[in-house]
């Protein structure tokens, strides 16, 4: 099977950059420094693959996610790193999964306790305006927790209001100042664990004792702009439907690609704008009705997520294709 | 069941307020003066309430959701307002099963006579940049499609560039010099048809023989500012994970809106930024952990494709639960 004989759209896993990717992840955060994030990809065939390299445990943004990794023997170590009002289906999943739950308030201590979740990471709120406690806030939590009944395996904070910014000393900096609040709540929370990261921060972030990264194994292009070591591994596949003397369309658009980083790149040609089912766009070379092409999604969560399968190729071969089984929740 | 129990993020349905949708667009365009797009809701369980009013026929964008509405038995008249490179699919549908296939240059109708198919309207583009022959080429391949064995049904042509203008003279005045050139088109490529139309111009566009409206059912907070006479019947369900201070977080996010037209509303509250799976934003009045809270999506057909149910409910009952059936391609 060929990229030829595939619907558009389709998207593509270049398998050789997939892997450089995941090896140079594993091989610079090996074993438990690296806790691989799956809502990156939402896909456990992927997620084996980051295991094999020595992932010991995963990170999650959903209960779906949890389940469904559960559910593929891939539920060793696994942190819903996202706070839930309700917390009963986590407590239902059977062993041997072992799933850590973030927690940043009395209420959703007392959802994880009443849900039967029995260990939790204090959630820091390390700058970016999301969840998380104030740092200061960190220690009576974890004594609210534990004297609940539940384990306290540390604290987490996401520095995502600095996973982007195009300097690195900038990344730097805002990634030390949030990993010294972090570590302010760490020292009053106590656990093992100081979760945090991303592909940003990877290899910047040296204070936490696991890295969040979810990105890196695919890549898009807002991330490309970083200049890290982590090649676009992802593209959509598309079919020029229409040329126009002054543009072309092809058969993908804002229900194949998520949006909110702006337009898909195209090599050699100039994106005008996307529609439901169409890019239309202004090609460097002369193209024509039935070529296909390739774009490189702006950013990669919200685009897997509007696919069912990931297909992997070498060269022009599909030589896997892989369900994207941990959509929606 | 009420919407307490369904598992957030959920697409509600206001059953009354489409239903009112519904039959307010029947009732001015009644019969075949209506081709509803589906692409707007991918659902053959609503398209089935469009079929009951009187819709002759509907509106597709992708082969997926041609087969799928034939599929469903709703297929005596479908058009597939899209070109195809590959349109063997289309010419595999079994009887009842009625499509009209847009089709915009030599090679398109190359595709259309080769995959099987009979009928076809000549596209032409009207002023958006996208799909559609030139005006004056409309003749020429309208010739060639009869050469080729193809049936002609007529023109299409989509005013998508004044859809959203805000002024309403404004988009009078687009539409008409759309038609103008649609008009042209069509004297020159015959046949009954001149399909045109949408939401933003239901009731402006009376050149054409058939409105291909879809976002006028369910509606989004971009179609609600033009002062239409339809009203949102689609919001966003979501559980309040987190608060502080500052802020409220929610648990739905970019994998659950369509992002392009930027984010989505909440009464009484100023929606700060969405992350994967988060809406950070700042509440007129107190909610706390486990509230449920309703979004107002931005953009009606992106959000709907990230959903496998539409919810519909009479104030906080669930009373029905529709797959969104035609995702996919």
């Amino acid at each position: 099977m060929t990229v030829y004989d595939l619907t558009t759209p389709a998207l593509l896993i270049d398998g050789a950059m997939l892997d450089a990717n995941l090896h140079t992840m594993a091989t610079a955060l090996p074993g438990r420094r690296l806790r691989p994030h799956v809502k990156a990809h939402k896909c456990t065939a992927l997620a084996r693959r980051q295991a094999a390299l020595g992932a010991g445990g995963f990170t999650c943004a959903t209960a779906r996610e949890v389940e469904g990794m559960a559910a593929a023997g891939l539920g060793t170590d696994l942190l819903l790193a996202n706070e839930l009002a309700d917390a009963t289906r986590l407590g239902r999943l059977p062993a041997p999964a072992r799933v850590t739950l973030a927690v940043d308030s009395d209420a959703t201590i007392e959802a994880a306790a009443r849900g039967g979740v029995r260990e939790v990471v204090i959630d820091v709120n390390v700058g970016l305006p999301r969840c998380g406690c104030a740092p200061e806030d960190a220690g009576r939590l974890a004594r609210l927790a534990r004297d609940r009944g539940l384990q306290v395996r540390g604290v987490m904070g996401y520095e995502g209001h600095v996973m982007l910014l195009p300097d690195r000393d900038a990344r730097a900096a805002g990634t030390a100042e949030a990993m010294r609040l972090l570590g302010a709540a760490h020292a009053d929370a106590g656990g093992e664990l100081l979760s945090a990261g991303g592909t940003g921060t990877w290899d910047l972030n040296v204070w936490a004792t696991e890295i969040q990264a979810g990105s890196y194994a695919l890549m898009d292009t807002a991330y490309a702009k970083l200049g890290l070591p982590f090649r676009p591994a992802l593209s959509l596949l598309a079919t020029v439907v229409s040329v126009s003397s002054h543009h072309a369309v092809a058969d993908c658009g804002l229900k194949a690609l998520g949006m909110d980083h702006g337009n898909p790149a195209i090599d050699g040609a100039t994106v005008l704008f996307c529609s439901d089912e169409h890019v239309t766009f202004v090609p460097g070379t002369p193209v024509h009705v039935g070529e296909r092409i390739r774009l490189w999604p702006a950013h990669v969560d919200p685009t897997v997520a509007y696919h069912a399968h990931l297909h992997v190729t070498d060269g022009e071969r599909v030589v896997e294709s892989w369900p994207v089984d941990l959509r929606g929740w």
